[in-house]
């Protein structure tokens, strides 16, 4: 006998089917930093896995993505705990899909090395990329059309304004990121944007000019954007096309052995507020 | 008895030093491709280690530093050879400075674990990271005054253009993120520019306002730019503030058992190459 081969994993028909399962649009950022961890966690070897499983435990039933963050593992030596983080999920939420934040960004050759490790090595179904090197160093992300590419447009951190909203002909840069992006590199229809929460003009202004492309949405927990207004300018014509991330407002509501359940509690709460300022 | 602490490394001191001890301003990009090994390397399972410290052995005597690109470790699951890559060159080749291409950016508290990656788990004297999330994305790596940070400004690949090249009331972006760098990102003196050999029209208007900051210029060797082109239109007033940087020209410039000594060659026809167009 042999094995069969399982499904492949497509990063869009995943992505569309949590959300409509779990009638949510939130994602969970996985940003795992051991010094937050609750105390009975701190100092075991394998914390970091540990403490993603309990958080995707006790939350797969209500995101439609998570979004583990490598540097958090990097910075600790964990890449296998995330090579298994990735395994677990697939394997107790298969529906769920993963996109590995990774901001990659380098030439041909060297971005090809990148993709394999996001898409091979880690088995993510989409991944964050940089755009400053242009067109021909994403191309061996967007290759792999089953794929999810997540192109950095408009972040929101405040020193955005810097470069990305620089003028170029009465366009600002993260406007010029995204047409491009809309109709040149999406060739293959596996494009997102990144579009910060805490600028609510800029994500309606990026809206207009990109037809249903998803949006990754970070922002709205620990860095205190408004929902209501994320929904009102980000949604896609005939709603959704948001994917709206919280890392750290949910990994650690809870300091004590409950920290999975404040996590919950932290992500039904997200989940509900976006659910109300949908409908209204 | 305690041990006594090893002296702190600095960049900039390492780089002038060999630089100066070695006549040489290459760079030797560590870019391993475990498909181009020699055959009788192939499927070692520390082959990369090997490789890649043969060819140290063998140049370290002819270069101003070493580029580990750490894609090709990452995804090879190789991050542990990395780490040893960069501890054996720090033992046998104290001198010569080690700049982890990783080319980094996001956002404040992620942009502190990739430091953490790089300068603490990596212990690199200096990294590659990317402008286009601003000043406070970078702000982490150039807390360590002791490491250079090297900022991209305008790549080596032909969709550079698609961004880089934008301009911004009569400036291009490449040249904002000069400038940017040189005015106010480098308080600490600790910047330096990424600019590729293979425009030289562009080396030269970036040389014309940054003063004497260092440019990492890759392109020279399997990209097929001009050295004495590069020369030219790169130096620093008064000479020197380049380092030239080629990965599979000199990597792969053999392909049997004698690939070290043939990396050898070619490192010393570069260097000699660029020491002649210095001197004409």
């Amino acid at each position: 006998m042999t094995a069969r081969a399982p499904a492949p994993r497509r990063f869009f028909e995943l992505l569309r089917a949590s959300a409509t399962a779990h009638g949510s649009l939130v994602c969970v950022g996985l940003d795992p930093e051991p010094a937050r961890f609750p105390v009975h966690l701190r100092g075991r070897p394998r914390a970091i896995l540990e403490f993603s499983r309990a958080i995707v435990d006790a939350t797969c039933d209500l995101v439609c993505a998570y979004k583990p963050q490598i540097a958090h593992f990097a910075a600790e030596r964990a890449e296998e705990q995330l090579e298994e983080l990735i395994g677990y999920i697939q394997e107790h939420a298969p529906s769920v899909p993963v996109i590995l934040d990774a901001k990659r960004g380098d030439i041909g050759s060297t971005a090809g090395r990148y993709a394999r490790e996001a898409f091979e090595r880690y088995r993510a179904d989409a991944v964050t990329v940089n755009p400053y090197l242009g067109h021909d160093s994403v191309e061996p992300f967007l290759a792999h059309a089953d794929k999810g590419v997540v192109v950095l447009c408009r972040t929101s951190n405040p020193g955005a304004r810097e470069l990305q909203d620089l003028e170029i002909g009465g366009r600002r840069l993260y406007r010029i990121v995204a047409e491009r992006v809309a109709t040149e590199w999406n060739a293959r229809g596996n494009c997102l944007l990144v579009v910060g929460a805490t600028y609510p003009r800029e994500l309606a202004e990026i809206r207009s000019c990109t037809g249903s492309m998803p949006f990754l949405v970070p922002g709205v927990g620990a860095q205190g954007a408004d929902v209501a207004e994320v929904l009102a300018n980000g949604q896609a014509p005939g709603g959704g096309g948001l994917i709206i991330s919280s890392s750290r407002a949910i990994l650690y509501a809870g300091t004590g052995e409950d920290f999975a359940a404040a996590a919950r509690h932290a992500t039904l709460a997200l989940r509900d507020q976006i659910e109300l300022a949908r409908a209204t």
